[in-house]
């Protein structure tokens, strides 16, 4: 790359962005790790995009009106960091980028959302940033349809690398915006042909921009390196009707020894070669020092949003009282007012009427009270809605010409489907949930742990949860599921035995603000075991008593979900015998373990026997079996030990030995 | 759709066709549940396929040179049991068929490869089948080059459904298949524009056959039901030097009521219009009735492949003995006898050099003594060569120049990656193992649950597998993914202290046939703390004492991995102390719940205090810490209770307390 012809091009671009550039370098420098070539390769895209085009105000990283930059290419946060410091973030100061992948920096080695205002979602695995990206458009299109575009009008940007591209969640989430024709979707692929291995070639020789017309995506090629070409570019995939992406060829390291080649992806630390590249870009300041003109262009840049802000705040200014707090409240996530008693009302009913039906099927009845009072709620499912039972009539689906539907067929994509709607949940003013069957819990996975790690409350409805889903087999039930959703931290996992705690566990998981929740819903009919009715929410407790011993209490059974009916079952069993048994329904070990001991200790005493009967694995359940410290009790599981097989529900059950019977057996052999 | 028409086009074909559509009507509805549209509309094709080209012998379903058919969508499980049925497949009997979905039937919902010869894979999660593809043509392009045309030369044909192709899985594996050219290789797509929440276009508008073409495929479209244009299209296929899909346009449930609609997609039971469809059809015979001349010409289509087999069986016959040995070996995944020796030889070594190496790097030290002995074995990362230490010199990289290599750059697709390592697998005659980081479980987890439940000895090599990889941070640090693989059932987690047990590892993972290995490994540098040689496996047990306690013995301390040498370090503090403390190492918990009571006794004697120590969450520990059934103990965990964050590795385990001074101080409190 001939940096001479470059500099001479554009000289100033050439130093405003050459200010990102040498930050990189002197910041991986001082952490001794980190990567530093893709900063370096885009920062001519970045400078554009951040100087001419990006609706921001860095003063106010967090406006509603903003434009979204989202790095999927999260290595290389250096770029962001860079960018948010010269343009005067108020959090990202010098010394964070001093202090770069240092412990309590907010400059840790990939972005983290919730380290610092400016920084908008966490894009260290690959591929999340621009699947997520797609639920930040859906979500301000559904806003701009609620709200109107006084209110809500901004673009998504995204910055993904052949890294994100070669993922197949990006497949997922290309499609998926091409089919909704996400007009302020733009995408920038850093087309710099090097990954870790080496050339891209040894891996991959997919012709990327013919695969973005396949999904419906207007294309443009451009030189990443070119200030008027990346300009011009941003220009026209505005203005297209299509999501668009702009291929930038460009040189990872550009000007630095290790430019086009993979040791360029990695951290650059060789003082010598770090002088050299500097030199090449006529960059003649100290480490970490910006130029004050440079500076100040840079800190102009960020002022540029202001105005727009200030416009955006007289226009909410001048909305209705009613229509300013709605629209605060929505994009504050607080749930309204209405909740508690409709919540309450359900259950009422439900505990009068006991209805004998599947969880998913309460998950329904559920939604169709909670859609209606919550209108940030935004539904949906991996091409199962009548099996996830995730629809309800109010909603309307969302499509190119109904941006104010609330549901979306996502597709057979369930990871695509998660990250979007991470992406929604972080964007503010979306609330949102999807189904699928719980064992693709596997497929979904690693945007539900960045929901847990990025602290948003997405819900994740996901039904068929165990071998009670029956002849699908072993493929479609979960065994293992449940334990992998409770050792995510930060995750709530609830799996209620009926309606009631159905309801409960809805009110909890519509309220949350930095947890994402899993509903586990079986398939098939479960009675109602709360039919006395109680105003409080039990499921709060994580666990509680749901059927007392009589007589001398000698047995506890825990269980969750449709497992619950059952250990009410053995108990009947084991009363006759003369075995007084408490039945202790679980339904969040979470929030279970968040009590106080002493609450934990009047749940589950020591003394008694314990029993726990869950159709999934024993993993996560020998804490509950053996008490609280230095108390331990006798003990045992019924549950799954292998995969499920091949049919008819009532059949498996009775097979893998989880019934009543095989419980209270269990029971006396511990006696 | 005119059935009349297509009746009278061919009218033979025709119901050599309807057999596979009404025993798939009547299978269903005799079980009541399934999926009954997908194998009505890929009659046709599947007709074609089996009877003029697939190179199979039905009373063999096994023949190590047939040509390989996978249905990707495997819900249309009743077109493979038609189709073994109908040819003659000694294991699907008309019994079988009758018993489709029921407990113990080999005609479970999905396929299942275990429960039959004749079905290749399991194919329940959608996109599974088409990336596994991938891997069948992978082994026999490896094997073809090995040991040559004569023993070597077939086909891998798969069918894929709207499904298949929208899951991002399926994009990394016809990328992958896309740039090695993998000419043998041929994708039917059941194009019925159906799915289960109704048209394909509510949710995706992909131009398919576009996108394949950018991945590099060749592409032809046809008429599905077609016979003479599916005859060609798969002649045209097998003649190209790319990999091939055939879009196939097809109608769901072809000639019943359902046709063309979402309810075609699944379980088609209605008593009337079952009878209408198969009047549509021509077809006057009862349920499950076959006439003689059909089924005649369906056995004969069985045993085309008889005489082809001979002369393969003929020509390993006359290949010299070593070869035929060597084929016959490989081919049943027997270990070479040299391997233990080879073993013991590397830990005899390393207990007297004592390196202090990362064991992703002592992995490195036994891939290079294993490799040139097994030359079975197939490696290989996703964009990670260099962090996994996968590679070794003798490998030879895997290319379309050279398919002697056995070592592929897989690119960034972890999830492609593990399902064509098990592809592999299953064809048979390939050890696949490949790299990643730990934390990309998660991207990979739906291909390792599937190498779980298929029996296959797959090898996941997981480096960089705690907070230990360091600044890389929370998105690159697993916490919960040693318990996400230890509750996946089958699967064998391994997490090596130093290089000796790394060994003893991998010596396990090497020679398992029916499961998966899990290697997790570290990135820092670990000392050896096997020092004393010991030829016996220590790591078959799962657990064993590393270091015992001097004096009276008051404390246990468990650890794996890189929490060996903290563990000891522990010690050495309590023994200063005064507190006699034993230190077990438990590389592998699966090992360890399989042996019998009285050594874990001994391992674990009840009465000192535990303490486990893992630089992961505690899920899966309790049972140890507790000890066995009414046997207590006092004990404590040191680990992580959640995410990890970005800093250097030494910071980070001061910073969550996985020291040797807050084990010493646990145990202490205990006491």
């Amino acid at each position: 790359m001939d940096i001479e012809a470059l500099k001479a091009r554009a000289p100033d671009h050439w130093m405003r962005a050459a200010a990102i550039r040498t930050l990189t370098l002197d910041a991986v420098a001082e952490a001794k790790s980190g990567h530093s070539g893709m900063p370096m390769g885009m920062a001519d895209v970045a400078t554009v995009l951040w100087s001419r085009h990006l609706k921001y105000d860095a003063a106010h990283p967090d406006w509603h009106d903003r434009d979204r930059f989202i790095l999927s290419a999260g290595h290389g946060s250096m770029l962001l960091y860079a960018l948010l410091y010269l343009s005067g973030d108020p959090e990202i100061t010098l010394q964070e980028i001093r202090n770069f992948r240092q412990l309590g920096a907010r400059t840790a080695g990939h972005p983290e959302n919730f380290l610092a205002r400016g920084i908008e979602c966490t894009t260290g695995p690959l591929g999340q940033g621009i699947a997520m990206s797609v639920g930040f458009a859906i979500a301000e299109e559904s806003l701009r349809a609620r709200f109107g575009r006084k209110l809500v009008d901004h673009f998504t940007y995204v910055i993904a690398g052949d890294g994100c591209l070669m993922e197949g969640v990006s497949q997922e989430a290309i499609t998926l915006a091409g089919r909704q024709k996400l007009s302020r979707l733009i995408a920038f692929w850093d087309n710099n042909a090097i990954t870790i291995d080496g050339k891209v070639d040894i891996a991959d020789r997919t012709d990327q921009p013919k695969r973005f017309e396949a999904a419906g995506w207007h294309v443009q090629e451009i030189d990443g390196h070119d200030p008027e070409a990346i300009d011009a570019a941003i220009v026209a995939a505005k203005a297209d009707p299509r999501p668009s992406m702009i291929a930038c060829r460009t040189h990872i390291a550009l000007g630095h020894a290790a430019q086009d080649t993979s040791k360029g992806h990695g951290a650059l630390t060789d003082a010598q070669q770090l002088k050299d590249a500097k030199a090449a870009y006529g960059w003649t300041w100290g480490p970490f020092e910006v130029p004050a003109e440079i500076k100040s262009w840079w800190e102009e840049a960020g002022q540029r949003g202001a105005a727009e802000r200030e416009a955006w705040e007289s226009r909410l200014a001048e909305a209705s009282a009613t229509r300013q707090a709605e629209f605060t409240r929505t994009m504050d996530g607080t749930a309204p007012k209405k909740l508690p008693a409709t919540i309450k009302a359900l259950k009422k009913q439900v505990a009068e009427t006991a209805p004998k039906v599947a969880t998913r099927k309460s998950s329904e009845m559920v939604l169709e009270v909670l859609n209606p009072i919550l209108p940030e709620t935004f539904g949906g499912s991996a091409d199962l809605t009548g099996s996830n039972n995730t629809l309800t009539p109010d909603l309307g689906v969302f499509d190119i010409e109904n941006r104010k539907g609330r549901y979306l067929y996502y597709g057979i994509r369930e990871h695509g489907m998660a990250a979007a709607m991470n992406g929604m949940a972080l964007h503010g003013g979306i609330r949102p949930y999807g189904g699928t069957f719980m064992c693709f819990t596997d497929y979904a996975r690693p945007a539900m742990r960045l929901a847990a790690l990025q602290k948003v409350p997405t819900v994740f409805v996901m039904t068929h949860d165990s071998i009670g889903l029956g002849e699908d087999g072993p493929t479609h039930q979960p065994v293992e599921h449940l334990a992998i959703s409770r050792a995510t931290p930060n995750m709530l996992v609830f799996r209620p035995a009926d309606t009631v705690e159905t309801a409960e566990a809805w009110e909890i998981a519509a309220t949350q603000t930095t947890r994402p929740s899993v509903l586990a819903l079986s398939r098939q009919g479960l009675p109602t075991v709360r039919t006395t009715h109680k105003s409080k929410n039990l499921v709060e407790q994580g666990a509680y008593v749901l059927a007392e011993a009589e007589g001398k209490r000698q047995a506890i059974l825990m269980a969750t979900g449709s497992e619950v009916a059952i250990a009410l079952a053995a108990r009947e069993a084991l009363q006759k015998w003369g075995v007084g048994t408490r039945v202790v329904s679980m339904p969040c070990m979470e929030l279970f373990a968040a009590q106080d001991e002493a609450y934990r200790k009047r749940v589950l005493p020591a003394g008694p026997v314990r029993v726990a009967i869950e159709a999934g694995c024993r993993m996560g359940w020998d804490r509950w079996l053996t008490g609280e410290r230095g108390r331990p009790n006798k003990a045992d599981f019924v549950g799954m030990d292998s995969f499920g097989a091949s049919a008819p529900e009532g059949d498996l059950y009775a097979h893998f030995g989880i019934t009543a019977e095989a419980i209270a057996e269990k029971v006396k052999a511990l006696l």
